[in-house]
């Protein structure tokens, strides 16, 4: 069985060589060059682009505003098409008019190659009309505040209002300890390797865009409905993909240069966006100002909560309300209690959008609450893993909307596994009395999520399998390998259900919409989970094929037979009567029949699955210097059977590392005058560097998903979640400083030591 | 219905606007340039060859000679696999030690650019030992001849005896005038626009080869075997291809190409052959010397046949005897007899492999058949018409191999239809008795073919179909467009079948063995033959999917619905119920049961068929400048029923203008004392021009064929065999003089008129 071996990734030798093909590297060397003019004001419209100095520059094409582009309205976030929806997130135009953020697309530029472009970009004038602008949802809220969309109300682009229990009555029982916390979450980027980039020609009357997505079928959709015309006269290609964490789960400029190329005859343009466009002019993380009051009894059970959320949604809506919904159910699931109130806003700001990032609303909502549980528990005076077991999502917890429900004591085992691991009990003891500007702590958070959308939306993954004349089978599937390793996990998975050997698996890994069956792509940690659903069911359709086949060229009735390691056996002894290989080539070239083996189906998945984890994390705080050093930190995660291993670990350490950034260093900042973003690029975004990592460490809990094909649930996301709040609640422990914001920066933690007293003129005050 | 139409080609757009990408257009930048290293002898052995000051060129990356490659043997033939076949056609090496022909491919250089390979290449210095050469097969087969094989005995690659009937004893028969000729044919080449062009890279560990080649399923396995690796390892990739004519039909530089990118890490490497390699290098149509003595009954039926045929193969397989065989066949079945004996021999020469050229071996043997049918005609004094008439196959004959039957009396349709249009008595009756320098004749020749492969071999074809969101198709096919126009005639049916507009069919033109479903590729004339088959049972699957999604929404019951024009109609009144689109929206997206309805099915084609048809001629001859000026031409075809008219009518075309070179001009010649070939090149290779085409006159009869979906046959290859014989038919009512030698140059018609005594002193003598 390939299934739980660390295999090699399928597409090792091709990353470590170079030989990988990505966007760029296919795309023609006669391509034009499209670069995007982007507007220069945060909030207003456009009242004349003069291109006619920018015409003159040599080598450039053709110039096209947002006075030109087809009016058709169009969304961008990756979702699956839902006829029946209301279609108000369909609200943005190739090129807009109405600007909605500092650096709105309204032009572009197509020219003989990119130093023209820019010449031609820099000669564009542009005469605006100019709107106040805000950047906070309480600014843009308010009565007087103009308007980003006429068909909205009050700039809200999405609010909800939850609650189970009688919040009111629950909250009246006497003796409630009442922690009442406002959390300020910053606005971050996904700060994937490879930039966004595509390019588009026609060929017959279709359109071909190639493009670095997540979502290739979703892409299609969307430039089909942005340039109005059938789906079908749109292929998208998507070759390797170096990383998206959530921002290529948004069309970003395919539809722009879809629209391009037949403003050129059908000639091929290339889109490239810069690290600065990546930074300003794609998706962003959610940022909220998070409020959260949590009643506590005596007893240390947890009779109500209470969240109020503001999302700072940015310019367009993205993935808008959707992240902001995902935070709300982070919150209400993971410490059921007798009353749970919720309101959410997601108000439209002169910001970048919020699209999806890695975890989905998750990493906000559980900072919040992870880190209040520490606060809490310390002040109570309890033990805060033992205050979590008591209080948490616990065997036969169901939920009621995605009927997800806890099969085994996965959470606990993790917090179990991973105090062990990371010797936290005896690090607190040990860390308990420290004095001296110098200070170590431990601390700790959990995390639950989801594996996949349904049934938020439908949930369908259709998958084609080809057997090959040597035995060797072809499989084809419309979820993306984006770098995280998905090809190996589905050519594991394949290989066990079909029995074959690994090798004799060639996974696709360029989704090409033309041929490539319908699934939606790399995002809410579906790959593995819904896969497993579609490889499960059409290798068994092939096997069975396969089997039938056997029969006929054999005599051995079907059902005593088997396929194992690429050759045909009878089940009662194993003996090989022939091997896949003969059996294929037989199939294909018999005189009395010929049949190509193949077989290709949708599978329906109706399943959703709690995973859930826990990060244990070490820090030093050097109280003057106000500085952070992570000394140590440990995710353990219950993603049910592992399917690889090594591939799961590394799926840890990236999320780990995201969270380390989340927690110590990343914020878009900007400027409040003009609205522009003051930090978009690598010198003035401080993601962090090896040298600001410790040793990172993964381990595994792997109690058996019930529902599914081979016991899994998701990894994807969730090793994102616990490094930002299990950071601070080290912290808290090192200092007895309870922070509310991140990035923990030197001035955040400044400001905070300083109102905790903890500088006593020269020299540090005492813990107590 | 769009089958029948002359819907414009689905790839019009592309071929005018020259978007259409082939093979070159889409080779990466950076691929390294391979250039073969030719044999400069006939026939001998490799001793020694010196690379030292060939790999001081700067920019050479690596040479490699026929002592590098690896020790496996690989045909070169574009036929199915048989597993169970000889396989002795698998007879040379990536580079070969024992040269079989004067350019061999020896050594190979991979070099940065174009300009160093080619200065490498001078810089190669090689030792030879030779060896005698034989340019003919009557040379070949002395006794003491060198073998070019040492697996064959006395340089045969294949051999037929063949009969039916006793002809010994019927040739005895009192009364027969017996007819006893020899003809020469020449070697030909295909003239395809598009020269070969191949480039390779790996991926993975896999190895993708792009290429112009008709046959990518069958380069596919080629390539692996001559590199000794799975067939999973390969991916071969087809863009436009412009034109094959069967030089294409066989792996040519493919298997080479993809082993050197082996050698250079993985790197691509392309090779472009030059025109003069595809002349000297690649494949040509059978050369033979053909002997046929028919001995005919005063009544003027036929009472015996004989053909010997004498092939002068070249120096490898390639489709060798194959072509023979089928000429033989050629020969056997148009003019049944009491007694039929041929005897046929393909003998390895030292000269240009022989492979698949358009029609296969028939427009040889035909030519000899139908002038000597002329000849007997006008010796005896027969009406040439009606005496094919009366002899031929007419209604109820039935080919024991193949199955085919003479269903309608299709043939003897075409010719009264052509003699109509051309006006062919009334011309013949004008031109009877001409005296003068120039002088005008009508000729005629009847031909016929086959549909495909079966029974020779295997013959199936996979069709994969996907409906798209928007109610068009993706049609999916091994079966390639190669210029012929097999995409649009596929879409047609695939639209009629499924019941769309033509507008929603989209054909996939580009076939990529990763995931096109397999089939063998542009040969036999099997295209429209095939594929109707499986275009009729795979859209059926897919048409059945419809309607059962259609009852699930709609409530209908599936049997009182159809589709018709993208819609879902009731059948008792085609009220429309919902449209393709929406129900396809809706089986994808709807919650209850997502499904993305596609087929995928093997069509196991067990069916052969007739066609048949008739070229007339007219020409004017200037006996003292020994010129033939072609005047006029028709071919009428009955290939059942027409797919799309105005693309018959081109196939029609081309093959005519095929026919005029092969009548009249073109030949390749060697060089008796060297064995290089002398006018491997568009100067010295006289290529008929638009100058030397009269209007091409196309005309049809459609008898149905009840065999098939659409009542189609094959057209692909009959239009090249008529035209040559019919303007020597032509010729030979202008002059008197027969001709037994093709082409009909100049030179030939001198000696053939000064041995008829036509040239009287200085005046030309009267016809009689």
């Amino acid at each position: 069985m390939e299934v739980g071996k660390s295999v090699k990734r399928v597409d090792a030798l091709e990353k470590v060589t170079g030989r990988a093909k990505f966007t760029d590297d296919i795309c023609p060397s006669n391509a034009l060059i499209a670069k995007v003019y982007h507007a220069e004001i945060a909030h207003g419209f456009v009242k004349s682009i003069d291109i006619e100095e920018a015409m003159k520059v040599p080598g450039v094409i053709k110039i096209l505003t947002c006075f030109d582009v087809p009016d058709y309205l169009f969304s961008t976030d990756g979702h699956a098409w839902d006829p029946e929806a209301d279609h108000s997130n369909m609200d943005r135009h190739l090129l807009n008019r109405h600007i909605r953020l500092y650096g709105d697309d309204i032009a572009a530029v197509i020219a003989e190659d990119s130093v023209a472009a820019d010449q031609a970009l820099r000669a564009i004038r542009v005469e605006y009309e100019e709107l106040p602008f805000m950047l906070k949802a309480q600014d843009a809220i308010k009565e007087d505040a103009p308007q980003l969309f006429e068909h909205r109300s009050r700039n809200i682009c999405g609010e909800t209002f939850s609650a189970y229990g009688d919040y009111d009555t629950v909250t009246k029982e006497e003796g409630l300890h009442v922690f009442d916390d406002w959390y300020a979450i910053p606005r971050v980027q996904h700060c994937h390797l490879e930039n966004g980039v595509c390019f588009a020609y026609q060929e017959k009357e279709k359109i071909t865009v190639v493009a670095s997505t997540q979502i290739p079928h979703i892409v299609r959709r969307c430039v089909a409905q942005a340039l109005g015309v059938e789906w079908g006269m749109i292929r998208v290609v998507k070759p390797y993909i170096g990383g998206g964490f959530g921002n290529k789960q948004d069309v970003l400029y395919e539809p722009l240069c879809a629209w391009l190329c037949t403003q050129v005859g059908g000639r091929c343009v290339k889109i490239d966006t810069t690290r600065e466009e990546t930074f300003c002019n794609t998706r962003v993380r959610h940022c909220y100002d998070i409020h959260i009051v949590t009643h506590v009894r005596e007893n240390g059970t947890i009779a109500a909560r209470y969240m109020e959320m503001w999302g700072h949604q940015g310019g367009y809506t993205s993935h808008g309300h959707g992240v902001t919904e995902n935070a709300v159910g982070a919150f209400m699931n993971l410490y059921p209690c007798d009353a749970c109130k919720v309101e959410a806003h997601s108000v439209f700001t002169n910001t970048q959008p919020s699209g999806a990032m890695r975890a989905y609303g998750f990493p906000q909502a559980l900072f919040c609450v992870e880190t209040q549980i520490e606060t809490i528990c310390r002040e109570m005076g309890f033990d805060s893993l033992e205050f979590r077991k008591k209080n948490m999502m616990n065997v036969g917890f169901k939920d009621d909307f995605t009927k997800n429900e806890v099969f085994e004591d996965g959470l606990s085992l993790c917090i179990d596994k991973g105090a062990e691991l990371f010797r936290y009990r005896e690090k607190q003891q040990r860390y308990a009395h420290q004095t001296g500007e110098v200070r170590r702590g431990v601390g700790m958070a959990v995390f639950w999520y989801t594996s996949g959308v349904w049934p938020v939306s439908v949930e369908t993954d259709t998958c084609h399998m080809i057997l090959n004349q040597d035995g060797s089978v072809q499989v084809i599937m419309a979820e993306t390998e984006i770098g995280q390793g998905a090809d190996t996990a589905f050519s594991q998975m394949a290989a066990d259900v079909i029995g074959v050997p690994l090798k004799d698996i060639h996974i696709v890994s360029t989704q090409d919409t033309d041929h490539t069956p319908i699934g939606f792509g790399a995002f809410a940690s579906r790959q593995t989970f819904v896969g497993s659903f579609s490889i499960a069911q059409t290798g068994g359709i092939l096997k069975d094929k396969i089997l039938e086949a056997a029969e006929r060229k054999t005599g051995y009735a079907k059902n005593v037979l088997d396929c194992v390691d690429g050759n045909i056996v009878t089940k009662r002894d194993g003996r090989v009567l022939i091997s896949l290989k003969d059996l294929s080539e037989w199939s294909i070239y018999n005189r009395q029949r010929s049949e190509q083996l193949t077989a290709e189906s949708t599978a329906d998945v109706k399943a959703n699955a709690f995973n859930y984890g826990c990060t244990f994390a070490e820090v030093e705080v050097d109280i003057p210097m106000c500085r952070v050093r992570l000394l140590n930190m440990l995710n353990v995660h219950d993603c049910g059977k592992i399917i690889n291993p090594a591939l799961a670990e590394a799926q840890v350490h990236g999320g780990m590392s995201m969270a380390i950034g989340y927690g110590l260093q990343e914020e878009l900042l900007h400027d409040p005058k003009t609205g522009r973003c003051l930090n978009g690029n690598f010198l003035d975004y401080k993601l962090p560097t090896f040298m600001d990592h410790p040793r990172l460490n993964a381990a595994f809990v792997e109690t058996v998903e019930p529902k599914t094909p081979f016991g899994n649930r998701s990894l994807g996301e969730p090793p994102a979640i616990g490094g930002a709040p299990a950071i601070r609640n080290a912290i808290l422990a090192a200092t007895g400083v309870s922070l509310y914001k991140i990035p923990m920066t030197p001035k955040v933690l400044y400001e905070a030591f300083r109102d905790a007293g903890l500088f006593d003129g020269p020299t540090v005050k005492k813990a107590e």
